[in-house]
């Protein structure tokens, strides 16, 4: 490209920005479309180093405005990038993999829109995050729980299932039970997934598919559409809990509790998730980079044998939950035999009762 | 349109038709594009009364052929319907909903292409049967077994699992349970979900997701493409196992019981399907429609009630499965509890140990 097509090029992107922000200061009210150069520059930036630049954000309130939004990039052709939490930390955060699209920030559609506490569903916003939602079946005193993830509190549900998180509980692969999209496509229309698309169907936050193709997997890990709703399906909480950890040094051993463990999996024994983590893995976990003792990076050979020493050199943990104590006392029977001649025997520790375990 | 315009339309389309089957005999071996009558007739026919027809049959061998038959359709717009077993009934057999479609029939892909026992899976082409892959699956001895459905033993795994069907099993929502479709889009182009379409990737069969937008759903209850391939996850057998079945007849009490049940289904007791049939589904099962006695349709009050009288008006029915009998005895009895009252007691019966069962 010639400079002076550069530059003919340069205006002409400027010019459709500007017509953009217009429009959306129109669609958002002004407060709305932040060009403030803190809160860019706050999210270019990442837990890596970053280039990408950000001529602006939009905050819109719900889905009409998201639909707004997108009829204004396209009609203007600017590129946008959505966030729901944009606490997708060491993924990218917030930061738009490409130069100069708009950040569509999520974070005000904040609503717990439904929650059914026998069905066991939670309908929300992609602004709703994990904290928010851990508290609101706090104060209603739900027996169910959400899948928790390793990730920050403030982590969004819907950008986590929509990145495809796993975590912790009986429902670990959390996109697998989830359903009732609505979806703001690159048009400005908006369309729902399974059941929901048919008015008042009572069954469209308990059964995924509906009728004919299934669209919601279209609209994972993609560029496709704006999720603005999803239904998450809840765990009950059991009455009998258990936490469970041990250690290995045996690579060998390691692979035939693999084994062991993945045929409890199968016979229902272990029902949720369970993990294998090495020792670098658990040390970056317990403490921050210790530098003070290491002064360097990476670390030395003699830290993460003196870390193996009190740890080992894998961890497995997960958690037992049954409905009564006699059944719990079965299941722990049956996981302590697999486990059994671990460099750390299994220990057994019951989780807090209201569910707050990084376990749970 | 007038008299001249469709038959002008007419020989278009005869000559479009005739040019295609010229194609087709080419690519799969004249054979395998059946014209015969009888055949056209057969596959016209489903249990209710139909008025569409099919000029031809294809059977192709494989993928690469499913590639060709499509190629051609397209090139000479004329339109083809896949089944995979054909069996399908109650819901149109292998009938196309429009007039004048060729009959795309995959039952010639009938192999078995990969089990793993550990890992519990089976990855079949679309002519694979529920009996055959039981066979299959006995003949190895394996512990696994397949989610067995309502329907014909002669109906197809993937035709089955595409257009969605339940059945009984750990596994009963059998679409839930796949991944690692190979399509023959209508271009002709082949398409793999998930990981499948990394050549050697090993988590294919066991992670469903891959990377990027999930694809499988957009081929079920679909138009979008010809699957010729999918990955089943398969049950394992327990040592415990046992057919409950209670009947009802206050329909108070049932209500009561669906969520007791729910709260079982919930907490794990339950880990498969169950089943909730009236008089009129049991006793449709229970024998053929007794003409001879009533001499007529619909069904009289009086021979319902005699039904009734034996059976009750709601029946409910499922399995449980443990690995080992203590197990097995608390799941027993906590099932018992949640339907204690009812107008038959509940009562428990061991399966067959073959996983023959209409329950397993």
């Amino acid at each position: 490209m010639s400079e002076t097509d550069g530059k003919a090029l340069a205006s002409e992107l400027a010019g459709r920005l500007e017509a953009a922000l217009e429009a959306w200061r129109e669609a958002l009210g002004p407060a709305h479309v932040v060009l403030d150069p803190e809160a860019l520059e706050a999210a270019e930036t990442a837990t890596f180093a970053t280039t990408q630049r950000i001529p602006a954000l939009l905050r819109p309130a719900d889905t009409a405005q998201v639909q707004a939004c997108l009829r204004i990039a396209q009609a203007h052709r600017v590129p946008v990038y959505p966030v729901s939490g944009g606490r997708n930390w060491g993924y990218g955060s917030r930061v738009p993999p490409g130069d100069g699209s708009v950040l569509l920030d999520l974070g005000r559609m904040d609503r717990i829109l439904e929650h059914d506490e026998q069905l066991a569903y939670l309908t929300v916003e992609p602004g709703v995050t994990f904290r928010q939602a851990h508290a609101w079946l706090r104060e209603r005193g739900s027996s169910t729980f959400i899948t928790t993830i390793g990730g920050s509190p403030d982590a969004s549900l819907v950008g986590n299932a929509l990145e495809r998180g796993d975590g912790r509980g009986p429902n670990p692969d959390i996109f697998q039970h989830v359903c009732a999209l609505e979806v703001v496509l690159p048009t400005g229309e908006r369309v729902e997934t399974g059941h929901a698309r048919f008015p008042g169907a009572r069954a469209a936050p308990v059964f995924r598919w509906g009728l004919g193709p299934v669209l919601d997997g279209l609209f994972s890990q993609s560029s496709l559409g704006v999720v603005t709703r999803m239904t998450f399906w809840l765990s009950r909480k059991q009455p009998w809990f258990r936490e469970f950890f041990c250690a290995v040094n045996d690579d060998a051993w390691l692979w035939d509790a693999v084994n062991r463990l993945q045929a409890l999996a199968l016979d229902g024994t272990l029902k949720g998730s369970l993990f294998f983590w090495n020792d670098l893995k658990a040390f970056s976990v317990a403490q921050q980079y210790p530098y003070a003792s290491v002064g360097r990076t990476p670390l030395p050979d003699w830290a993460r044998e003196q870390f193996r020493e009190g740890f080992g050199r894998w961890a497995i943990s997960g958690a037992l939950s049954a409905p009564d104590a006699d059944f719990g006392a079965l299941l722990e029977k049956r996981l302590a035999g697999a486990l059994e001649g671990a460099f750390r025997p299994v220990a057994f520790t019951p989780g807090p009762p209201d569910g707050e375990s990084p376990f749970q």
